[in-house]
């Protein structure tokens, strides 16, 4: 239990971590910082933070934990920020990449061993404090990424403080994180975008809920996916080269009618399938 | 009300249809013809029909309706036989393509006249008669894709026939519906099993419901899919080079740091994932 939890973005991941620490009983008290009044607004409204600022306030003193949930590119210089300004505060972040945050805070080392890059494995298509949900993180998981400037302390603190959201903490270095993320999550989103700007719309009315699954992605925010792939660029590239070097074995096969690898290539994507146990 | 209503291929469409023409209705007793005396013992078990056999049997002769619901490249000789051996009955279909049945249906102009193809926009990666469900096509849509050669009480029952099961009932072209299937279905779920094979097995453990979304189609039967590309393979190529192409624009895209172009993608997938309304 801390005392004060500061949340800066309050957006679906930040008002749902204020929302489900003040239900789990981790903090005492909340204070939000968003750049949109009518966010503020909305937070207020609905409980999820105590308090709210447009800019970072002098209120935040004694905040033991500051938690940026802003869009990825905007992470790393408001965490520099808090660390520079709040000398005992703790940052974290939920940033859906890690490496080159933790990087740019790394410049810093005595702010860096106050800081831990987190990325939570929830959210949702929907944005907005609106949609902020309590139980938005059970059972999912959490990468910590630590650097080799994190204070052990801070990395149990965090992790303590994840579990009690409801999470399962993962530890990894952020290189791993982001690779790992751009293909079980970057590449399925990139996937769903590129698959829903390919069909006409005259079809759409004429399509069932195969499509609507594997248009669910695209309904993401556009600034903040440009932000992501621009922060992942090359594991993403990676990924997009392995995607399209699949499809065009699917190619092959359709057009050559090659029976057995058409098998084959449907089997192996069934197995992934059912190794998610989806 | 018809007095005998036959499904040929007792799986998961075969026996939703059996389930929901007996819940409303529509038929007094239903036949059911399998390969596998594995499907006709659940079927009957399930009560999904009144009469099981594992071959076109003398029993049929009193039947008003069949459908055919076995795997596309099944259907034409089936229906053929049926059409052939049972000259009081109408021969409908549920093949997920339409155009190579019915071209193979219309080259006997006779037996054409009692055939109409037919497919429901309903199913579900899973298959079998276990998990036959009377409420899978209610709401859904049901194409009907007459030729020269229908005649127009047979497309008229037709039509109040699955109405009775809860469809939208619409009428176009066999190569018109394998035109937009190629794009709105048979695209979706060959990404989904190319996104699927694309993800290394040891990154899987490290996913969230995005991934899990994405690869939801790639549980469908190899074998039924193997039929459905050969049968479409036209129109499918022309669908993977069309997502091919826009895969391409989003390598170069995050190649470039083309955040212009990577917008104009984002927001042109969005677009459709929200006329989608999913």
């Amino acid at each position: 239990m801390v005392e004060t939890l500061a949340i800066v973005g309050v957006g679906l991941l930040g008002g749902s971590i204020a929302l489900a620490a003040r239900e789990r009983g981790l903090a005492k008290r909340i204070i939000g910082i968003a750049r949109q009044p009518q966010s503020l607004d909305i937070a207020l409204q609905r409980r999820i933070i105590d308090e709210g600022y447009l800019q970072f306030d002098d209120a935040l003193h004694h905040t033991q934990y500051a938690i940026v949930c802003t869009p990825v590119d905007q992470i790393a210089p408001l965490a520099r920020e808090l660390l520079d300004r709040f000398p005992d505060m703790i940052v974290s972040d939920v940033g859906s990449t890690k490496a080159s945050i933790v990087s740019a805070i790394d410049h810093s080392p005595a702010l860096a061993a106050r800081f831990l890059g987190g990325h939570p494995l929830a959210g949702s298509e929907k944005s907005g404090p609106e949609h902020a949900d309590a139980s938005l993180f059970q059972d999912k998981l959490m990468f910590l990424t630590p650097s080799e400037t994190s204070k052990p302390d801070v990395q149990t603190r965090l992790k303590l403080f994840w579990e009690g959201l409801g999470c399962r903490v993962v530890f990894m270095s952020a290189v791993e994180h982001d690779d790992i993320m751009a293909m079980t999550s970057h590449l399925p989103h990139l996937a769903s975008f590129a698959l829903a700007g390919t069909i006409p719309a005259e079809y759409l009315p004429y399509s069932g809920t195969g499509l609507r699954s594997m248009t669910r992605l695209a309904g993401g925010d556009p600034e903040m996916w440009r932000a992501i792939v621009q922060h992942n660029r090359e594991a993403i590239l990676t990924g997009l080269t392995a995607f399209d070097g699949r499809l065009k074995q699917f190619h092959s096969a359709v057009e050559q009618s090659d029976t057995d690898l058409l098998l084959q290539l449907f089997h192996e994507g069934r197995r992934t399938h059912h190794a998610l146990g989806s």
